[in-house]
């Protein structure tokens, strides 16, 4: 009866389902290999990117609004967007688990070393983690953090910004200390695997981070 | 000629006028002694409180949609909520300066003390602070933050209360080594005066804090 | 062909079968729930507990001895010991992902609150803990620590100790404010669920939190 | 009845009358849009300049000799060096509101961005401020600090080091990454307006932003 | 030749001559045992005792007035107070090592426990070394500070204050974990040794540490 | 009755004995300044040298080891490598005051400097040491540390290295504002005089920083 398996829901708090479909892609690994239902949405009527703290302040009412509605349905929730917008209110708003793409990368990747660095889409971008950086007391963790420039559909679907990310995370690797990277956003999933093996080092998906903890927290009980 | 004195746009995002017309009283001084106009305004269609992460949430976008509209209206914008709801996004929209009251109380009270204390309505109000004292960076010089365990509509309209507050207040100086106390919440400026004669250390209301910071910012050019 | 199944070695740094069984119990779901299998082992000529630095110190290079031999056996290495000792040695020696329960589990509580308690079984160990807590930067998301007094065995075996553990777990959330609590101590997931139930907030199992690191690594490649 | 206006006394604690000008000149902004009278001072028997620490540690006790015996005619002082030289021996001395220019001046533009940088006179400076900024906490928002290697004299009196302000200040935004960009000495207030429209972000004026605290605490009463 | 042997000098920055014959006494083991001459004086003009802000900004001017004067004549010089005052215009004035006492023995306790615990004459004198503490970078090592309640003349004269010393000695290492006890004051030497006899953990007088860096610089020439 | 004078035992962790007679000929000027013994000894069954995370877990038992069965023979012990490796394990074992290199010669550059620096042998180094000076609580008094890239022996035995020595100290003091350099391994010492002598600021030797502190210990009974 596969209606007893656990269900999660990640939501793409933005209305471009580009986004989606690749966070599905990215979590197919994580499906096939848990007994936990994984669950993609786009977030209706968001802006078709979070692309400035008005647009991270618009979806965070609107995830809330959705999770209170969809609570009873999902064991857990994963917000996905690195600034992870609403966290709180979505955690009031559910009463079940629910994990920001942004922390669970951050600290996935603090399990594995010492020193991270964040691949960031822009320059603004950049500015706007580190509040939260503080915030979350990783600031003296981060080796640093660099813009590569692109944009949303450029990470989601043009493969040949590939080359421009592997230099930045060899830069961020060689010139800034960084033991593990963590991809910034949640469209660059299909590059982890080949820029871990090229690097060496962990690279990490945000949106796979996020998933992991919830299908964790539920195999747990 | 009155309309090319500068105006100080203060929005309570509650839909509490007894918390606006606190606001008002509480910057009667300000307002009197320096040449700006300061405006105070409920947030319309806002929930009666800001008593949780989803009221924060939900008043955010509220906001900065308000400050985009009244942009060129105002020389400058002072959020009226201790959590500094949607300040970033109120930034984008206004392209004007915009002060969180939460973020100007307490580096007004920096600049009095080495060890700031805060009492809070509550202890929910106490939690919700932590993460952003360690934003900010003042989690070091917070000697520490007592919750009232009043409700708003206490604090703002109940002089019975006067006394508890006290008394936590000296708490706060005596047992936590406090050299300055913040009112943790934007309808607790009637009490200031007489704490701060109690106590003989400096007391902040934020509402007096942000607009202060909006009118010096006017007021330097 | 189940050969091919990925596999992960959880080492009980003790020589304590108890612990090791106890650990084999508490990823039961976790290994029943995903396409990874999950080997338990006790560590030979390991001291019966790690209850002094000098044990930790003594375990480190065995352990990496251990994961050097075993290293082209497993895809990725669980160390059993809140302490995560030889953590670095271990990863020199494995060439594949190591991970230390202690930090992961820290780790998990963090993407669950924003500040967390660690339940400790004494007070040397809650002395022994402060310095990970600074390296790790999660010193001022502690809500506090508080120690248990109770032994090793007592912890894995004797379920009479739940009424303390249960007591100083409220103690941590209602006192203290932590809003997660760790088991700190490799032996003690028996009691997680009951916890977490009595307590309505996150308990994070470090043995559980450990392996899901090591199952998600694998699961997102 | 002109006596009763609150009086704040701003004292340039070197002998250089041409700073003390400067920072009148700085002031009358705030002199004209505000209830209260403001007065500058030089103080007598200082060196010509703060620019060393034996400088600083000259003036402190001078400083606090000062404000004991003015104590009885104004309602705030205000310290004006950015190495805030004597504060707190001034506190003690005054039983009146002291602000220091330089901890006001840090403040002020954290009310304004994230991020804040410096513009120091000199590479020693830069030395010499960092102690204060782990003091006050606020390492971890310093986006960086830079020297102009100009003088006092040069700063106040000489209109053609604004280039080189100008290319440092856009250097503190553009590579640093600063919100705000803080005028490290009391001197270059005369640059402060054209500097703030040419970077399109907030530049911070030490003297006007400790004497703004002065007259806000003053009316907020 | 004695005049070839190295010589420091301990300045004793209060005109307390009782509290320089104790630093001379406190510091007999050091000058037998070294071949390096330490002299005491006491700074003439100075105030009775170091017991607020105030005097602290007194003498140092006065202290860095000394050593210029007497940089010639010593190798490397100590101030003789917990609060370090005029240490850096103190290391201008000189051009020779100058160390304080205050920093040589927080350190000093540091390299013998994970945390550490102070022992101050009085609950003003708590409040005054807090911004030391985060100067220094030592606040997340600092297990806890408590006031004697007691005088500089009993602290150096009067044996019977020895109970209430071991008392706070004992609940900083019970009740706040401290793993090694800082005399907060230049005159309790004499009560070091029985002290850490009886404690069982490091005890560090400040003028013994401060001493021992300035010996120790010498002799690895 | 030489009997009667303390001793200490510095223990070369590595089986170089090049190292251990280096650290021999550093230690001369302490071992003729002062009335205690140090010998000098290396650790026999060691690695050749502590050039890895594995190295350094392998000597930390061993450490303890040989503390434990030479503690009635010694008044204090020294570990003579600069990643203090074991050293909560040999105070568990020798009962008595145990020093590490590493954190006795960080604290002694911060009782002469608010910031130091750090010439580490190779880029391993220091990656090694970041999670060390976030542990102590320094890391924001590191002005930096560099790589020389040169191997233990070249360190210990090749004159022809100190001009990239010196080169790299400079670059510590004028590029990242090192007010003290500290020489980030055991082996350094011959150059420490010359290059204190050439850059004008202090230059610390791990060994000699390690052994003053045991020597003061001892001598401030």
């Amino acid at each position: 009866m596969p209606s007893s398996k656990p269900e999660i829901l990640v939501v793409n708090p933005n209305a471009n389902a580009a986004v989606t479909d690749a966070m599905a892609a990215a979590l197919a690994g994580l499906a096939a290999g848990t007994a936990v239902t994984i669950r993609t949405q786009t977030l209706e009527g968001a802006p078709f990117g979070i692309e400035s703290e008005t647009d991270a302040a618009i979806v965070a009412p609107m995830l809330a609004a959705l999770l209170r509605q969809e609570r009873s349905r999902y064991d857990a929730f994963v917000i996905g967007c690195f600034l992870d917008p609403g966290l709180n209110a979505c955690r009031e708003a559910a009463g079940k688990p629910v994990f920001g793409i942004g922390e669970c990368a951050i600290y996935a990747a603090l399990t594995q070393a010492d020193q991270f660095g964040v691949l960031a889409l822009s320059r603004t971008s950049v500015a706007r983690h580190k509040p939260i950086y503080r915030r979350l007391g990783v600031w003296d963790r981060l080796a640093g953090e660099l813009p590569l420039e692109i944009s949303v559909a450029e990470a989601v679907g043009d493969v040949t910004v590939y080359p421009r990310i592997l230099a930045r995370a060899r830069e961020l690797r060689d010139e800034y200390g960084a033991g593990a990277v963590v991809l910034g956003c949640a469209g660059m999933a299909q590059h982890r695997s080949a820029l871990q093996d090229a690097l060496g080092i962990a690279v990490i998906d945000p949106v796979q981070a996020g998933v992991s903890r919830a299908v964790s927290e539920i195999l747990a009980r």
